[in-house]
């Protein structure tokens, strides 16, 4: 959500003029201006797409006259050897923007596939798999379209959007000897109307005085199982829960199984490693030359 | 390297701003602006520490009256339970930038705690670990720096300030028939002295017309042990040695074994998991009350 | 609310940079260097003070030895001739930054005195006088503050922050024939589980299935006095009610009285006058004169 | 004047940034990405249009498949219920881009119609209505076109290009007992050849001796309307003769009969209020539906 | 004018960016950090200063522990072999700011110095020697400050600060037949009143209809000696006269000597080139030693 | 090098904004917004091209309607009176747009013109003709690129690409007693493989210990001619060797002579006056009129 073409213009911008501060020196020095390539990009190993916008942006931003064609949607689900874009141009542009345009790919299509593990564990339930503020610096918003690609659904965007009062908020709000229910009615009044108030709690004693202060969701955080469970039927239906903790792979089928209503995941941006996706060079075309010649595998 | 304050700063700027485009709510609303807190930057798993300054900069980019003083310097290890740093200051900020703060330093010391991985296991031999061009895009400061805090060393910063020339430029250089050694020479030529050159081979025939056109460091890539080997001594001290492809941390050992002088590893970057690391609260003191109250956990 | 320091200083050295592309050609040739000024913001008309740090700010971002010392905070009421403020330092700086300084608090205060008038007319009821989108665009966090320092509340910040479902959105929903209730679980389902639901109705026989759809805001929208009493009976609790359209000074207090939760004014901030206020020259010193020289009225 | 395509574009990005840090969570939800809609830009009230082209960027940097045709110029008048433009193109840009189109339209459109009374008053006579440096910050060049719009002209456009000696100004100059004439004689020579010199003069008897300084135009400040008259024989078009202070649409007619040559108004920019103009929906057609359906009425 | 600390700290900082996009491999290697350095700045020919607050800047913007004593003030003249700055601190920083330090200070000494020659080669006659728009893109107002340190007066600054109406403007004026003067009386009357109107001509048949056309300067373009002597008599006072064209230091004194008030030379700042200035370390500290090691001479 | 189109639209756009903050008074006020011009960029001297298209930049972000043909291409020669390439649409942007488009070709063929002097003067010897740091602030990128047009070539591009150890960085390496090969040696190991090491010394007696120590360029410093020749006897294609000092064009030619492989001349760049090329407008077309006006000669 909110992957804006001018952000990704803006970011993948910035990311080659990172990767090129004063031009390729290679791709300037070795390879004429009239050569142009035909490429691919593909699957080393399955997963699910995201970044294809991204991975195209790379190449139009370093030379308008690169062409890509995307074969597969952010969302899509593909095997190794899927061939899942094609791009086409001044051979200098695609080899100098080949790197920038993988590292977005790679990394966006990593999350939306560990994302995707986790959704596929919980099918069945009515849990929902969540992202978390736990993104990397300057690409949430990348992040954020990456886990909704892999089926997971988006926690609030920023400090901005909602209210997340954790143990010290709390201890702060009752420091004076204000009753935990009294205090969060006071922090609902003060608030705009439509902010949403979510509340953390780390014990089952400490249900029902944060719903009696009228939170719209309750984080039971580090529960075992069976709080959890106990959780769920204390709250009946009063507010949305969510799961928090020691949430992973291993775990996380159990955890909705308890009926819990969001699970929230760190690991889905803090800890994705990145797709194994490659750049096969298909044909390179040297004006002057009889024949297109063989391209190599156009890794770095 | 040249990670200096004002690319710190305006990094984490940028992170903060996303992260909060109107403000904390939560904060804002909850916490009274006259309310301080003590915290620790504590480990919760053993690893190599890099991202201090940045880590303190969210802080300070935040409310410049919170102080940050690091127990441990970039490059430093710590076992589980270590204190890295205390921040302390208005609970307002501290709580706001808990989370950026805690996002750079959990990435950055996740590089270099899987860096000194790869080190200590080439230890004995002559060859270096080195980064890529894999980096995050707009954190490649970042991530070489945390690769240097990890004992590993750096390989070109960008695309302007060496040459490396691989399987299609090499294709593009020979398609009218020139041979390889000539182009090479051709190359050279055209650079500027200033230019290291870099050449990729995939076999061993290959080595000796590169060697002959004048490189500074020959990659071999995707090579078997043998003929890494076998490449080490057809070389013979003529140009600098790198090794790259299928290098992992079961794989490192036997490639430094062969004599290589640099090992090239893109998951150094890639694919590095964020460093458990979480920030505690010591102590809440929130004005007109007696006592300071018993801060919880801090953690998101 | 967000209007932190980083923020004001962004927008108020744009605003000294608009007004002086190429320096102040009065100041700098009339004025020498070393000549300094006293001088006082002060009230020609009664008002509530808002943006005190942003008009200091403009002196401090033009040469920072000139002090501001605020003799009021923001959401003070004063009288006209009330000192709000006092302004000392280099004569060259105070009499560049001057209107720009003035430009921001004249316009804030105005806001604030305007939304003030409104939150007294509805004292003593349930009813919170909040702001709208419809803020001048580049300066919606100083409108918001302003608003708040004259005793009003925060709408939701930005599109991104909270759900506003109008007519034409309801259309869209229920064009192939599916109910309203139906369409906003549909929505309710597919929205972040923080984002906060509010629609918009025109009529009295539409509350009730919005409500079955589970908002958390209802909007009446241009209802009349009878009908805003009816709709405050039959949501009976159920949601927030906001009032909105045909809201002026005159007609604000029947609105309050009738239940309502919340009345929106676009007027707040799309059409206050800016406040009379005016920086009075107290004392002017040229260094070799043997006496301060009395100042003039200072305006422009 | 300067009001060119790329300073729209920038400050529009950034109100439209502003406005939607994190996207448009209402479109983005409940408009499918295929809708389309046609609106039409109508006023609800008579008034001078300003601003068609602001109005349009805030659609076109949206969605560049949005379409806006402008039924008007600037500067055109039009009565209650004109269509002023209009609208077509996917309807979720268009809805989310609606209201920062109008909060320009809207309030440049309010500085031209109030502008278009001020410059009616004094028909007939010399007097030219010009605005003043109180213009809302970053918007400068906005209101400076929009009183253009409504038949004014500009003053000065900043402090970097023509000099105005006020009262301060001329304490200093005199503070070492130099007369104002002599004074005035060395601020021409110490100015660029190209600098225009305005001086403002509180009194009737101070005339003489800034005439013989050598100015361009002399500002009569808080004059009656006697003393106006007087001034202006006194001048007797040595100068160009500047009225401000206490004009409002009630005296401007009067002072200009004196025979003034400008006269500077603060409120046409400092005290104008939003213009009443609105969105309304003609068509919103959603794909799979056999009709168009009706819209509503497109207001927030 | 106008070159304040904030637009010199903006530019150097992108200067010194420009220069180490990844930091000084250079410094950063080879000279540890607790090194120390103390250095002059050393002119290697005369010549009149100007630039010794940019100079310090590049220095304080690469390490704030850096400090510049400026031995001379802009505009003072000095010999070769005068010390005309001092600068000590970390080493790195010291040898990494030098370059750009240098760059800034030798090339608008260079401007100053030139521009004193013009000055001293009009002495005694009323003309004053003026800068032009042919600046180098991205330093006017360090170009302009330059010249005016060396004596030297400025045009207008910019496009948006006066009027130049040269042949071709008059040509469109004139297109339809209207008298040169009466085109030009409508000039003034569409400008704003604080507007300066310079017009130029190439004969001297076009003096009189200009002037009466109520212009403030009147550019005598490529006139022979003699041609300008005869304008200066025939325009009498009536407007301020600057002589244009084929104006060098062999040229520029008996332009002068025809009683023109204004000489505007581009080459000021078109071809002025660098003055040899030079960075000598005076002491070199590397903690360890027993005592300083002597300095080389510093220069690139 | 890498002087791309989005680095010249950056740079060109703040040149033109640098250049006209509030718009062309003279061009907006004084030309139809109908009125077309035709012109061509005429060569008033001979010499060398370059920044062609730097100069179309300058019309092409002024209005996108204008169009410009460049007759040359960059590196091309030229005699005075040779149209270097034609201009033509609206004439408003033509003449905003003139100066800044003539200053940046001016100075990019001033700089391609003095070096291809450069060039030709040691043509037949192996030398090649590199540039420096010595670049304009702000300006490298295009400065670097006409040295190159000019037939020359570029030294390392920043302090981040290539390692240049100068007297005082050897002073420090040596400070501790350890000779200068081992402290070459400790270098070169310390540095990225990468890194190009290049070292300058002041004597013969210094080259056998610094070739010892492993270095890839050898800058002989201010050396003598029969130095220079002893020097690369003694080097004898162990490194290349630059030459650097006392180049000017009476001494390149010798220099050349003496074997060196590299002449770095800080000249190109610090010192090269701008070349005279003039806009001459051909055409003027003002609706409404019978026939095109002839133009004047389109100077400022």
């Amino acid at each position: 959500m909110a992957l804006t073409a001018s952000v990704i213009d803006r970011v993948v911008a910035a990311a080659l003029q990172e990767d090129a501060p004063w031009g390729d020196l290679t791709s300037e020095t070795l390879i004429p201006a009239a050569a142009t390539v035909e490429a691919q990009l593909v699957a080393r190993e399955p997963g699910v797409l995201a970044g294809g916008a991204v991975f195209a942006a790379a190449f139009a931003l370093t030379n308008d006259r690169i062409r890509v064609g995307l074969a597969l949607q952010d969302g899509d689900t593909f095997d190794r050897g899927t061939v899942l874009a094609t791009v086409a141009g001044p051979a200098r542009g695609v080899l100098q923007a080949e790197r920038i345009g993988l590292n977005f790919v790679q990394r966006m299509s990593g999350v939306a596939t560990l994302t995707a593990r986790y959704v596929a564990a919980v099918a069945g339930t009515r849990a929902r798999i969540v992202d978390t503020r736990k993104t990397t610096p300057g690409l949430r918003a990348f992040e954020r379209h990456a886990v909704v690609a892999g089926g997971g659904r988006n926690h609030r965007f920023s400090l901005s959007d909602a209210v997340m009062a954790k143990d010290n908020h709390l201890a702060v709000l009752t420091a004076d000897g204000t009753s935990l229910t009294d205090a969060l009615r006071a922090v609902r009044a003060a608030l705009p109307h439509t902010a949403h108030l979510e509340v953390e709690v780390d014990r089952l004693d400490q249900i029902d005085a944060v719903l009696a202060g009228g939170v719209d969701t309750i984080m039971l955080d580090n529960f075992s199982l069976a709080d959890l469970a106990r959780g769920v039927a204390q709250v009946d239906g009063r507010a949305v829960i969510e799961a928090s903790g020691g949430v992973d792979l291993h775990t996380v089928a159990a955890i909705a199984a308890t009926g819990v209503d969001v699970i929230s995941v760190g690991a889905l941006t803090h800890s994705a490693r990145a797709l194994d996706l490659g750049l096969d060079v298909a044909a390179l075309d040297v004006p002057g030359l009889d024949r297109p010649s063989r391209g190599g595998k156009g890794r770095e």
